[in-house]
């Protein structure tokens, strides 16, 4: 058997889906073969995304577990289902790896892949493997919506409140203190989860596409500014956030001497994986205050004039840029 | 606008998928969300796979063309749709490249994706884009299927015939001329399209898939010794190749003296995409020899001994070890 073969043994072992997909019926035809075969569910539509995790790009080898590299980089991909209110199903893995990576390393990323595949549900289908000089992973998913239940980002109305789900801001703070080599220090070792192994939104996300409850939504991976900015756009419409009311991270007081401002971090950090979502006013009674213990937070509101304004709480309003993660920028 | 948004419209504008597929009936939204909405179709099985398209791994950036480098990436995938008797719908593409690609390079890297995407009436819905160091292209397609049809690398049994359209070793012979710098030569420019712009055997696949005519199936991506391996480990059998009628590649003369050896070629050349399949021999006389002008030739049998052998025309066998493409090889 050749080495590539093994390999591709070795991750449909460490990721076995039949022990928690209870979806396996929809799959006809698993990992090994020119291609997976699914049967799609009756009644339901498809969501389909990819996503690209690469070094140097969204992770540094010399700072990110194999473990925390495998569960986020499914995590990253999945986020976008529960962005538009879909059941994650199934996944397909490309992994381009050097060959040294091959060993140890492989093991542990496939744990924390697996237990990420077992937290959302999500059976590995299908896949393929190539010997890289960079780590290079791309993930496809496949979820499940009743049809015409997908949440756009399009659908946001002037009127409609702007609601976020959990705190924004930590994930930039876990990253900002592993760049800067603190994350090693015990007392910040708490600071780094939201980072290293994000919460996704899925039941959330389900939740109000069932209730049609949201207008437009997205899930916040480049910061709330540059999200917000694509609803927006998508929706044709502007926007203005109170900024007494966005639920920033907790900065502890010994890291705000070191520059960490705990409104910046909540409007242009990436990463949170938290759910952006907007609500027409008459429904907005009916929003809860949590879902399933998580915090749900009304931060402003959709506005007819189509530019982002911040409110302070004097009143005064400020233009907000979208200042969050983007691809060739020109900064 | 921010860059990253003008490359999506781009790509998106570049490729307008309406415009060729007639399935769009089945998107109810595409490029530009979180993630792309499709309804299934009743009645039918939906076949998927994921392939990673790397420089320095699968083509190099200064001899291959930008066209060539789209339109095979996306004809790479797409051939294992044709593997498994699939009808090609849908495509994803994560795109990863160096700033400096994004201007003309990139167009030209779209139209030949456009023209594959074209020809093969696939429609782009969904993807990512990323600034890297090196090009790391993953597509992701997704094709159609009657239920319990798809043709699995698994079926074939003892006595079935051996079958290969087109002829072998005509991508690798490209490859050897590109890589030994003569592609630039006028005489040798008519071996290079097999390399560069590979065809598909599409609706050779769907008719052996319809007429339940192949017992096994796979693409010859890595290499006749190397895919057949592959069949007769997953039917748990072995084959007997003979080796007067594999129809190998023509090489002229000219080239023979520089070490060009067409069965070598044939049997251990990688990329013909060509389909290797098996036919129960009852139903091998309804096997025609040409199939919309392609040729299909019977080359050997599947044995119950699990061993790989190729007969010489003089009786003689010997053991065929699998010699194609294999990432992770040690050699």
């Amino acid at each position: 058997m050749n080495a590539e073969k093994k390999l591709i043994e070795r991750i449909a072992n460490a990721i076995p889906f039949r022990a928690w997909s209870p979806h396996h019926a929809a799959l006809r035809l698993g990992i090994g073969d020119d291609a997976a075969v699914l049967r799609p569910p009756r009644h339901a539509e498809w969501v389909l995304t990819c996503d690209a995790f690469l070094e140097n790009v969204h992770f540094l080898l010399r700072v990110h577990t194999p473990e925390a590299v495998g569960y986020k980089s499914l995590a990253r991909a999945t986020s976008d289902l529960a962005a538009m209110g879909a059941a994650p199903r199934f996944f397909l893995l490309s992994l381009a790896l050097p060959a040294r990576l091959t060993r140890r390393w492989l093991d542990q990323f496939l744990a924390g892949m697996a237990s990420a595949a077992r937290k959302f549900q999500l059976a590995l289908v299908g896949g393929d493997t190539a010997e890289h000089a960079t780590l290079a992973i791309c993930i496809t998913v496949i979820g499940e919506v009743a049809p015409g239940r997908a949440v756009t980002r399009a659908g946001a109305r002037p009127g409609d409140l702007i609601c976020v789900s959990g705190t924004l801001g930590a994930a930039q703070l876990g990253l900002e203190l592993v760049l800067r080599a603190l994350a090693g220090k015990r007392r910040w070792k708490p600071l780094l989860p939201p980072h290293l192994y994000p919460e996704l939104r899925l039941a959330l996300g389900q939740w109000l596409s069932r209730r049609r409850m949201a207008s437009a939504m997205i899930d916040t991976s480049d910061g709330l500014s540059t999200d917000l900015a694509r609803i927006c756009a998508a929706s044709g419409v502007g926007a203005r956030l109170w900024a007494s009311r966005i639920p920033c991270v907790r900065v502890p007081a010994a890291l705000r001497g070191r520059g960490f401002d705990p409104l910046e971090l909540a409007l242009h950090g990436g990463e949170d994986y938290e759910l952006l979502f907007t609500v027409p006013r008459r429904l907005s009674k009916n929003l809860p205050s949590f879902h399933q213990g998580v915090p749900l937070t009304r931060i402003g509101e959709i506005t007819r004039e189509k530019k982002i304004q911040i409110v302070r709480p004097d009143g005064g309003a400020r233009p907000l840029l979208p200042r969050g993660w983007v691809h060739f920028s020109t900064k």
